[in-house]
């Protein structure tokens, strides 16, 4: 621990086979893993007010470098006092790298081992990413934990372009170490596509880093459920027991559970709100379209046992009629619903691991997601 | 009072020259006037939760018969409890007759002395609305507040097209008393476009049925606010001191200033919520368009002395970005701003009448709001 300079702690206090609850510390409170971190790309949570988050138990939210880059800035942010105040959000925040946004979102993408030029999704500008810039970004808006610059390969991908992209992942981990200023958290990225023995390397090569913690990255990106786990499998042995585990974009209630009882810690993604706005909500009962005729003249909630506001309040029919109007209403109460359903999961998940029983709670959710 | 069958009450507490403040008593429980009701249009105030409008004070809401009717329909609504149990509100909702809807929204509008008959904006089918349609509607949505159908004619329409239309209206007025048939609150409506005296005839001929209130409608429809004024300044003397004056679909504070100086003593409105969504904010300093540049790094809230939630916790900068980023978020907090002037408005004018200081108040809002 002598080579970290972040405040950053995470302790393990129960285990079930390989699944794991702990808690992490950060320079904005404690967070409770494994935890899910509902997605705020542009400095917000589409739809959720911090006070609805809160009520709703978030404890964390992760936000995206590259959208708070290209609008508004990170240096106007920081005038602002940084993204926790200017969002109004005093709980803990984690950024990504902003890479896989360029890749995604940005065009013209040239990729080099100095970094990523690409060309702005919003008005064309041309753009540096290097590992350097994307953690003074970080840095500038004050994130809690940052991520390193690192190389998501497309599924598929030729195992010579991810043997290539492993090697320039764990050069830029390395100047990403390099080139840390602030106290916050960074974690390292193992890569590797498909391919198990590049994902063992990859993960051996970050793990010799000293981070706060290691992400597994470049999954969920089409490859499937099973791949996703078979590639688990091989990667988690190889990274420390006592750093937390983050399986960046991931994913379904299956994925989360199986990923869970293959040892991950923490988990982002924007089904949950993504969903909700377009009308899928998720219930221990299963997926509910919510524009189905069926729900037509129905006056039950979403989920009868669920406690949220949204299913103590409103019918299916109303969430319907909603839905069909384009109301706004029906976007914000989708996703209070959706994120309460993920984030009592993740409770239920902790406390389940924590009483010896998580398997059960696997298979029940298996059962009712089984995609 | 003997003719009326409703549960209705109103009493006046206090006066300051021709302004009163008051209450009245609906099976929903009591509201203090003068009142501002939120628009609710499709069974729910755009970007707002019933739990958020009542964290703002709303104690009325306003929904629209037109768009009820047209989707999900009213006999739907009904069967699930009524539109209370629907939206999940629970404090009075006072209903419009559809009538002025059907007028703006609707296509081939054909109006006789039996009613409206026009095709619907969403699906083109042939509809019909007269006086008893009009209340059974509002009846099965179970509202506190009925009004009658009434022609609402365009600004500007000749005396004799106006002077048929205040007929057709007193007609319609005594049609809609006989077809009542619940204990809901009933309101005739006055016309007679910018013509003083027929304004004068269709009062008397409205104020001598046994209406729980009366509404001035017709107005805020391209006359301008001196014309507004002239205008009330001949009606509200012909309309009865003990029953609530409702002037509709008004407005901007200062016509809402200058017309509880008159008598008023309810309004509704979409502009706070509407411009909210727009990015206008109304504020004590004056009103606020959030998209402009001036605001980019403003790290202070739209209004310093504001106790709104979104001036609590959020900056111009933040709101300006949350616009210029469409985040639905922007929208949410802006009507919250824009709500809770308004109400707060409302509370202040009360206040202000129940000491007799009515007139600074009045001069205050015209001095920031001339137009």
């Amino acid at each position: 621990m002598a080579m970290q300079c972040s405040s950053f702690r995470f302790d393990i206090q129960a285990t079930d086979g390989d699944a794991r609850s702990g808690e992490f510390q950060t320079g904005h409170g404690a967070v409770q893993t494994p935890v899910f971190m509902p997605v705020g790309t542009q400095a917000t949570v589409k739809a959720a007010s911090p006070e609805v988050l809160k009520s709703l138990g978030s404890r964390i939210i992760l936000s995206n470098t590259y959208h708070l880059h290209m609008r508004p800035g990170e240096k106007l942010i920081a005038s602002l006092g940084g993204l926790h105040t200017f969002m109004g959000w005093d709980r803990p925040i984690l950024t990504d790298s902003g890479g896989y946004q360029a890749f995604s979102l940005a065009k013209l993408v040239k990729i080099s081992d100095e970094g990523l030029a690409f060309s702005s999704h919003l008005d064309g500008s041309r753009r540096f990413l290097s590992p350097e810039k994307a953690l003074e970004i970080q840095e500038d808006l004050g994130s809690d934990i940052m991520m390193c610059l690192d190389e998501c390969v497309a599924y598929p991908s030729t195992r010579e372009y991810v043997e290539a992209s492993v090697k320039r992942t764990t050069l830029w981990a390395q100047r990403s170490l390099a080139a840390r200023r602030s106290r916050s958290a960074l974690f390292g990225i193992v890569q590797g596509g498909v391919y198990p023995d590049l994902r063992i390397r990859s993960a051996r090569e970050i793990t010799a880093e000293p981070f706060d913690g290691v992400a597994v990255g470049g999954l969920s990106v089409g490859e499937g459920h099973n791949l996703m786990m078979d590639i688990l499998d091989v990667t988690m042995p190889c990274l420390p027991a006592d750093k937390p585990r983050y399986l960046m974009g991931v994913g379904t209630p299956k994925d989360i559970v199986e990923a869970v009882a293959r040892g991950v810690d923490m988990f982002d993604c924007v089904l949950p709100t993504r969903n909700a706005r377009n009308g899928m909500l998720f219930t221990r009962n299963g997926k509910i379209t919510i524009k189905q005729a069926r729900y037509r003249e129905d006056p039950n909630p979403p989920d009868e046992q669920c406690g949220c506001y949204t299913c103590r309040n409103f019918s299916l029919a109303y969430l319907r009629h909603l839905y069909v109007s384009r109301e706004i209403l029906g976007s914000v109460l989708n996703t209070i619903h959706n994120l309460y359903f993920y984030l009592e999961l993740m409770s239920d998940i902790r406390h389940a691991i924590s009483e010896k029983r998580f398997d059960n709670l696997r298979k029940q959710i298996k059962e009712i997601y089984d995609d």
